[in-house]
């Protein structure tokens, strides 16, 4: 952490600035200039609350700091990609993982159906919603429990990991038997929920919120790792923008920058991002481009009576022919499915 | 709920589309023109998926809600103001409530002088937080139960009504003793949460998420209520927006629109807003100026040793100066204190 | 300017690094470290393209300004508030000044009408479009030369200054007789048309842009002054966020911290920044209370047959209850109108 | 455009309000319901003000436009792609466009090496900004006149096409030699310079404003259109939006959905949209994928000297390298270079 000294300050208050700092453990380095002077702390400064101090101590004009905040999502420490396996699937370097399924889980025979159909297209993990976050008290609100018992009898019936949101660190238990535990947008800064799931050993993925920055993102997966579970996969779903012809903004280029930041898989979601089926496939096809490790997309047998966001799920069919375009590109890129 | 349909659709396509909403209890409009036909439909229509209706039926254009979603937070079914009593104090139509505090509560003595400095000063609620939400997993997270039980002792020594917020649902329990829960902004759409506070009688603090529309704002407010709780308290505390000199965009507009939108009483935060504590009395004075029905403020009795937030917190006399100026034009607005 | 270096960098290297600069009439200041090296660069470093060093010196982690690169319109060296002077009228520093007129002007009677009830209400200043930045080429495109001459008509007829706005360099000629040139929001950085403004010695009212940070509003600001003319009024009219409700967000926040950073005069426009008319009064109040120097307000004789903006329009019985309200409130602020 | 209308509106005032829109000219549509009534006005309605209506009308609860009023850049009126000749090159449909460069022409012997080598790696047209629009008054504002000279000596003698960024219209006699006129993102709502262009045979490549809606840039394009130019090629550069990280966000989302609403060629600048260089390659692999007609790159022979944006430009080598990337998959998408 950096500090820049106001004009004109005197030596003694200088030197009782860096005495506060070596008093709690910081070693300085100072560089007295003609104008400035310049005070930087030398330790782990994460506890440091960076801004009062500027905000607050007469002599300082401002402060930045230099080393990043999330030390076991970062690259720093861990320059090399994580791969996280859940069964067969390997996540992560080297791998483009297909994550398909309903936004809702609706009936045991639906879920069954779609799972056996995207499989056979090149999913490897079916999604499936039990408990559903929806702006509307009135809206439907997902199965639950029983939703849950029909994802899993799926997993059985066609041999296929299965992935699904948990809301509330009350339902944690529920989910022994889903392999990876999703947390939901709205969530990623549900700090106690967090910290619960960081105490299974199960994958997380964690979506970025809608207004959350990569910073932040990164943070939140550093709670998840801090509390003792290092399987977490990253998935950007669009954030929340000026612009409305799309649900939300598919921020590509947080892709990009992540794959460069943290040695976690990051997966794209591109269902949620635009919300229009149509601009599904290209998106899809942008994110294997870009460098993502895989993708989460939304498929329904029968879009035009899902129970929720029947507009952004391809159909079966539609799943298909994607999957026939991300075959054709996945060597190009390096990559296996 | 009005659709347009596509130019050159079949009258029995029209037929059969009314058809599969009246079998379902909906009335229907039909409006047959030169080029575009409406259907509208007549009945409860929050339960309805509009954006799939458009995005997959095969005859559809595009769709519009007509009635509000949000019915128990709404003016149309209540239009007078909604009073909320804590204690003494009547929070909405014609007072002007000051909650004032610590971001964190500290120590017990903290807290106790705080609260009789702000009480003094003219404010009628105290704030403290004991659980508090931080984006690094290794910054100060709080003092837990034992910051409830400093809140609470400072509750009956000084006699003053308290609001802390809650993080998740397991630990309500706890505020037992504390007059309002608050719901931070990241927890807006933590809908599980929203439920399990809509069981209580106790008024909530409902604070607006970063990113998050009045609508949905309205709608999170609407899912306490139709759990069963209506002393809901909206709080406006800045958005996230591209601009980053001040730490969100604090949107007065917004509470203007919710004044007209909504019964409910609107309080404004403008330490979180702006994050910088110079800009908070020229804000706290316009929130008043706008129609407001209270603020509440960061107070602390040393911000620059503060464990979090000393920014944009205001000192004892610095608070004591802006009620100052708050007593002077509170009549002029028509309110009391 | 203050560069941190990478860990591990060779002491030649580092006075390589500083050499650089020092050719260059710099000053440096040299901070080494444990771990890392900090050089600051002390002289007049707003030609140094801070990003490029930053992403090509292989030696350099990050670097930072210091020093506020708008010199002109900082409060640095020009501490004291600007005051400017349109015919009897003073704007800044202790006067809260009232635009008001309609969007476009349509007749010689409509504007010489509006302009002789917006004066009667309290108005000293009398606002009017005749070139129109439409989003549509469809949409109606203003009066043009001609509107300027109803204008300039009810000027001479009423006895009061007019502000309108020009939309390109070649219509500087036709502003002779307008009182103060407005840029519009879309033209604020249009630095072309910013340099020939800068030409004139009359005032310009300079709007921020609807997605322009504080910051690059100051830098625009500083293009006029630095051509020549150091009368700028500031004018916030609401920036464009994720929320629709109001057709942008006003960004009171940005109002209070521009009073801190320069000395140039803020006026508020709510009209254009909410768009719904029944919101204007309470931001309007909002804006005094904050401390903006003034307000612009779309007034006109017949909202709903408005050639363009009529939603947003007060009409004149209500603009002068606002000004009612206004009055009221001036004293308490410590203005005058 | 459809019209909600209050419940318990009279008979006689709904035929009123539909008379008032007869006489001038569009026919209606009254579709009479149990509480709502629906009037859909049929004919041109892109002049009327919608808002205002919606506003000021006592019988209207609220209106929605049906149409799209971008109708010559729309694809209902031109379905099939448009082509825009440059020299030999075909822009649109069926191409994918290399455009490549510095982003200021510094010297001659600069611009005619760095032409030279993006061609021989496979761009063919060259960029080169002359006048530039920077942020700051102090900035480097281009070479102007001697910098589009520098340009058009480098296309005499590498034999390449070239495109500049016009500023004002009143530059535009010194573009007669350039082949493409770029429009900035600053001036995408710079109405005036949009139409001066529009009475050019010259294409024009439109970028998208930093927060403009792809609606608004359609309309931009409609300027040029409507003006007389059907010659406008659209360009994604990325928008402003919380993100921080990366200099903008790019909006590969928008492109995809502009590729269905716009017959209209529609480029990609990943190096002004993430402002990283190491970020550039996989964003234009992905632009590729996601149905772009093409790219514009930044490249610089040193980016570390560069006058402006070295951060985000690539070098000689790193350009050939993409372009050897761009090579393997052009096929794969259907494209030729």
């Amino acid at each position: 952490m950096v500090f820049i000294l106001k004009a004109g300050v005197s030596e003694e208050a200088i030197q009782n600035f860096r005495q506060e700092f070596e008093n709690i453990g910081f070693d300085t380095i100072y560089a007295p200039g003609t104008e400035h002077t310049a005070v930087c702390l030398i330790g782990n400064t994460a506890q440091i609350d960076m801004d009062t101090i500027v905000a607050t101590h007469p002599i300082v004009d401002y402060g930045k700091r230099v080393t990043e905040t999330y030390k076991a999502a970062g690259r720093t420490v861990h320059p090399d990609d994580t791969i996280i396996k859940v069964g067969d699937v390997n996540i992560g370097s080297g791998t483009f993982t297909v994550i398909a399924g309903p936004c809702s889980v609706e009936t045991r025979e639906q879920i069954t159906m779609v799972a056996k159909s995207v499989k056979k297209s090149g999913a490897v993990i079916l999604r499936g919603g039990a408990f559903k976050p929806r702006t509307s008290p009135y809206a439907f609100q997902g199965l639950g429990k029983e939703g849950l018992d029909y994802l899993e009898s799926a997993k059985e019936a066609v041999h296929i990991p299965i992935i699904s949101e948990v809301m509330n660190q009350t339902q944690i238990p529920l989910f022994e038997n889903v392999d990876i535990i999703q947390i939901g947008a709205r969530n990623m800064q549900n700090f106690d929920l967090l910290k619960e799931v960081g105490k299974l050993k199960k994958p997380i993925l964690l979506k970025r919120g809608l207004c959350n920055t990569v910073e932040e993102f990164l943070m939140s997966a550093e709670y998840i790792m801090a509390s003792g579970n290092e399987n977490v996969i990253l998935c950007e779903r669009g954030i929340r923008t000026f612009e409305t012809a799309t649900r939300n903004t598919l921020d590509l280029g947080a892709v990009a920058l992540l794959k460069e930041k943290t040695h976690l898989p990051i997966l794209v979601d591109p269902s949620h991002a635009v919300g229009i089926r149509s601009l599904v496939p290209p998106l899809a096809k942008a994110a294997l481009a870009v460098g993502a490790d895989g993708i989460m997309i939304e498929v329904h047998n029968n879009p035009a009576k899902a129970l929720c966001d029947g507009a952004q799920s391809l159909d079966l069919d539609q799943f298909d022919n994607l999957m026939g375009e991300i075959k054709k590109r996945v060597a190009l890129e390096g990559k296996t499915l």
